[in-house]
Parts: structure tokens; sequence; C-alpha cells
């Protein structure tokens, strides 16, 4: 590999390497959010899951994907990835 | 559900709402940036795969996470989950 290539590889490393972190930290505050929903919902007596909600979470998604040229497939898949780890906070704060 | 209960929720949704939107136009910039990085690879006849590089994200991500107060577990399974979207890509551009 040469220099100019390691440089190049360099520049695109870095870039991810940003929008990991950049990721990473508005991941830890939709946490935050949904730590403080689930607290609520149980203080409030509401039902953990509202599937209206997210079939709309869904849609608006998969819309914002297209617009910014994303797979909605993806999208869409990355939600359920999300939602999962949140339930899983809900059961962990349960037990 | 009293009106004062579906403004607090709105408040934390409408919260949760934006950053998904920010998440999803990130992760569309992010998978611009690997696209480029396979094409130039290709080119450059690179190695698809680069084990050490990975290693590094990983241990950078779970530090990163422990100063979000994020769960570095996830931010590892995060990181798996898209690579793997990635290498998806890949595969669909040699095919």
């Amino acid at each position: 590999m040469s220099a100019d290539t390691n440089d190049q590889l360099a520049l695109y490393r870095d870039s991810i390497d940003n929008i990991d972190a950049a990721l990473v930290f508005m991941l830890a505050e939709r946490f935050k959010i949904t730590q403080a929903v689930g607290a609520y919902k149980a203080e409030q007596g509401l039902p953990p899951a509202d599937p209206g909600r997210e079939t709309r979470q869904v849609e608006r998604l998969r819309r914002l994907a297209a617009d910014a040229k994303l797979d909605p497939e993806f999208s869409e898949k990355f939600l359920r990835f999300i939602i999962d780890e949140v339930i899983r906070h809900h059961e962990q704060l349960r037990a």
C-alpha cells in the first residue's frame, strides 16, 4: 500500500469514526428518553407497548430514509434493532 | 389518559422522533462513505476486510459508549449491525 493510498483510506476512516461517535452519543440520548418514557408509563399505569405508535414510526422513518437516499428496508430494520434494545432495558427494570 | 399525560408523552416522542431523523441522515452519510471505501479498495486492489481496523473500531466505540453512559456491549452490537449492512452493500456491488 503506497503512502497516498494510506492517506485516502485514512481520510475516509476519520469521517466514519466521526460519524460513529455522533451516532453513539445520539443513541445514548435516545435511550435516556426511552428510559424516562418507561418510568413515566409505569407511573401513569399506561401499557408499555403502543402498536399504533410503532407503525407511525416505521412509516415516518421509511419516508425520511428515502429522502436521505438510504434503503427504507434498512431504516425499518434499524428501528426494530433499537426498539428491541429498549424492550430489553424495560425488562431489566422490571426484573 | 388525561390531556396532561398525553402532553408529556407527546413531548418525549417528539424528542425521540428528532433523534431518529438525525440517526437516519447520519447513517445515510456513513453508508455513502463506506460505498466510496468499497469502490476505492476494489480500484486499488486492497482486501475488502481489515480485521485490525474492526478491532480498533470496537475498542474505540466501547470507550465512547462508556463516556456517553451507553452500554458498551450495545455499542459493539450496534457496530456489528452496521458492518453487516456494509458487507451486504459490498456483496450487492459485486453481484
